[in-house]
């Protein structure tokens, strides 16, 4: 675990990426040991459709909160690629999702391409799970957090009733994501 | 409106706080045509039950999103009021939930106590709305956000079939902060 690590989640809205945000960083900082921040910034673009969701996990306590060179992006849509992939870390990780972002020729960043909406359709039959499907693919690639602790942070905060939807398309994510670590 | 306006919304993990937040703050960004930035902080004190969110809203894009000295804070319980009370700005306005925090003798600050969970009990039959009469206060109080825009919001962000009793605790925060002005 690096002192700090920078996570921007990134899409339009109604793809749940608030909550995916404050269930990341509750899992880092309630269910794992670390100190955590979650940050959303809301301007005209949120009014265009736009979704930004900001996380900050530590060792030490978080001075500044904002995601200023993420280590790692997820990208849902083209919007959300093209206006955040350039601030990537060098060397660091962009998730796109296959079907909704065109894939640069070459990359600072180590990029990977994910059909998380046709998952969520056709594994789950809820295009509603992406933000889980996304959790579940960010904590294998990155384990930055527990698998355990995320799905106590998942049942923390969904809605009674959807805990088992959420749950299975989070494990849905790790074994995707799995399946791309074996390419 | 002032160009920056800092919120910070403390009580227990479980009372809805990370909610009302993003409410807030969507309510000011989404429907109303400002800026927001809302932040959740996470540290040792949230694995022992404390919660904390912050919404800054603004006329100009927000540079430090985090609220320093806040313009408003609510606070839940006594051990928030005792962390938090102190950074208010002078002048500032305080809301304390009546029956769970112990009012100073005096103060540089306008305090508001109003027996939030109580009215929850007794007037919804639910403590879960704790969040939402909070909200509803808060905009009477205030008059950051249209009271239109709160409830947009609101509608945005509740799960399915509970959009009565939220909007409905809603209202009830605004009709009891009423009474307190009219005092």
């Amino acid at each position: 675990m690096v002192e700090r690590y920078e996570i921007r989640l990134s899409g339009a809205g109604g793809q749940g990426l608030v909550l995916a945000g404050v269930i990341l960083s509750e899992a880092a900082a309630i269910f794992d040991d670390f100190y955590a921040v979650q940050t959303q910034s809301y301007g005209p673009e949120a009014r265009g459709g736009a979704s930004k969701a900001e996380v900050v996990i530590g060792t030490e306590p978080i001075s500044y909160p904002k995601a200023t060179q993420p280590d790692l992006l997820l990208a849902l849509n083209q919007q959300s690629y093209d206006k955040y992939a350039g601030d990537t870390k060098k060397n660091g990780l962009v998730i796109i999702e296959a079907d909704s972002v065109k894939p640069p020729a070459s990359t600072d960043f180590r990029l990977v391409a994910i059909p998380i909406i046709d998952l969520a359709r056709k594994k789950i039959g809820r295009e509603v799970v992406v933000n889980m499907i996304s959790l579940g693919i960010i904590q294998e690639l990155t384990q930055i957090v527990n698998y355990e602790s995320l799905e106590k942070a998942v049942l923390r905060r969904v809605p009674k009733g959807t805990e088992d939807i959420n749950t299975r398309a989070l494990k849905l994510g790790r074994e995707a994501a799995k399946e791309f670590k074996e390419e």
